[in-house]
């Protein structure tokens, strides 16, 4: 507790975030990552001015070139014009979150652009949280004026892609001639892929790599759910996203920028089939997985205040034994808020 | 719908499954993986009878040797009579599930021994379900009598690192000379273990691999939470797991067997220090996992339910089109709960 600086006022906060000042920017994803009562104060005000910027997700596994495509992406954007955003999701450590950050140092050469904004977040394992923290992140810098925003992951686990296909766009690295296993974990990503780039396009094996994967391509989407396209994972695991078409393969050098700008027009084409629509699957993924993530935090702080929190203790401890299931003690529980409740 | 066979009554599958019948058994982890009705009258039966079996929880990077490591766990502790279950899961393919699962054929070696199980369980992609499904599906293999049980992820990513979490004993693995970002990874998987595992231990550097885990688990010893330990991600990601000390590191190999009697008395020793008692942290965690993903479940169902779909709908639409924040979403979808209990 109280580890940090004093809270501050949070409209003054988001104030001045709105006027461009980037500590309070950063102070508001700080409690937006910790779910603090200032995230709520300030989402509350931002997120009715969101909902222009385009999210892309970027993942692959490791040693595919991510954060050197991410820096090299940052580059050509600028060229255009744009304001963008990264958020660089690490859920690799739960607890020491952020020791794998290293390599944001690259990114230091954007430290001196207003128009530029990095940040990495631990995922601080809250169930369903790293998608909804990722997208009430992006909310916010999509507030603050950041019109492409790079949602990178760390990793290729369930959560990783899930907060990838959480976005508008959602692109999947592979690198050139990777071993057995890496390539048997492409399947479960092609399915998420909006775009999918080989980077480090300058190795042997790149063209051949982009052939295999436009063949596996094909093969996946006969497995596809339901005759509207396939099937992708909404961020709260229920819904399905169907995709309208096969995604485009690219090439990318990213050390040298080589079909980095061919990747910013792909990602605009791919925008540009959603443009004006306010319900698009993966908005509507996104709505539904932040106000779930909401819910169930006042759900379980509702089990866990003052009037309940022992009750819900003893009842957590008869499940452990085995003495009860853990059905009858979800019954139980709520019975419980039900007869306040209706008594309150 | 309706893929399957015709669902069959519990009752009579439990009866079988309690009887030793295999495909009862069977369709009963199916149910759970589904979070079908069936599972919910199967598992009230068979929670209780549960809470006897040593669950293990094995994870790695790619390439560290776990499913031979796991076929070689299997062959000693048969040797030493125990009754042997496997739950490998593959959460990464949220979709096609299980494909990553052809190695799964080295272990055919067992499918003629009636006391030796192993099941591939898909992640359905559930809020923090990973965690919550597989301790159910491991209550159900403790039920019916397998008296260890082995929890084994492929990958490690947070969701991956979460499932080995909630078991009772927890080992990492880890391949002699992997490369940096491998080795970068260890951070966040080191914390969760119980026993850290240098496999492949006939390659050079497997001994000086050990002695650097061995050097790091010191260092991630000083970046714990609280003084009574280390923190541990529970299932439901709030709750912390202290560690009462240093994990132990031993070399396997588990190609030919070395070193893998000396993991099974490590496992046990592991074991014994919570021998007895109901209210392990590690118990506790798996219980509040369970009750909470069924609490979701039933949120979720009553939002959906058709009384409420159509306003569900509606107000998801309104945040997805950012006229509505999610906090205020909420807490209407929360209030027509009230009002419509209150009236109801």
């Amino acid at each position: 507790m109280a580890a940090g600086p004093q809270p501050t006022d949070p409209d003054a906060l988001v104030d001045t975030a709105l006027a461009g000042d980037r500590r309070s920017l950063a102070r508001i994803l700080t409690a937006v990552e910790n779910r603090t009562p200032i995230a709520e104060a300030a989402l509350r005000r931002l997120y009715p001015m969101a909902g222009k910027a385009h999210l892309v997700g970027i993942t692959g596994p490791p040693g595919s070139g991510k954060s050197t495509l991410v820096s090299a992406l940052i580059g050509a954007a600028r060229a255009a014009g744009r304001r963008v955003a990264v958020i660089a999701v690490d859920p690799s450590s739960p607890i020491t979150g952020g020791a794998l950050l290293g390599d944001r140092v690259r990114m230091q050469a954007y430290t001196s652009d207003r128009d530029v904004f990095i940040r990495s977040m631990a995922a601080r394992g809250h169930a369903g949280g790293l998608a909804s923290t990722s997208t009430a992140a992006a909310a916010v810098l999509d507030a603050v004026g950041f019109d492409l925003i790079l949602i990178e992951t760390v990793g290729t686990g369930q959560s990783e892609v899930e907060v990838a296909a959480a976005a508008d766009t959602t692109v999947v690295l592979e690198a050139p001639e990777m071993g057995d296993e890496v390539q048997a974990i492409k399947a479960g990503l092609l399915e998420v892929a909006d775009i999918v780039v080989v980077n480090k396009g300058d190795r042997p094996g790149a063209q051949r790599t982009a052939s295999q994967l436009r063949a596996m391509l094909v093969a996946v989407g006969r497995v596809g759910v339901g005759s509207s396209g396939r099937a992708r994972p909404a961020p709260d695991g229920e819904a399905v996203r169907p995709r309208p078409k096969e995604p485009e393969v690219l090439v990318t050098t990213a050390l040298n920028g080589d079909g980095v700008p061919e990747l910013l027009a792909s990602l605009d084409r791919d925008r540009s089939r959603g443009r004006g629509a306010e319900d698009t699957p993966a908005r509507l993924a996104r709505a539904e997985a932040q106000v779930w993530a909401i819910l169930a935090d006042r759900l379980r702080a509702d089990l866990h205040e003052p009037a309940n929190h022992a009750a819900t203790e003893a009842t957590i401890r008869e499940v452990a034994a085995h003495r009860l299931d853990p059905f009858a003690a979800a019954d139980r529980l709520l019975a419980r808020r039900g007869g306040r409740r209706a008594a309150g």
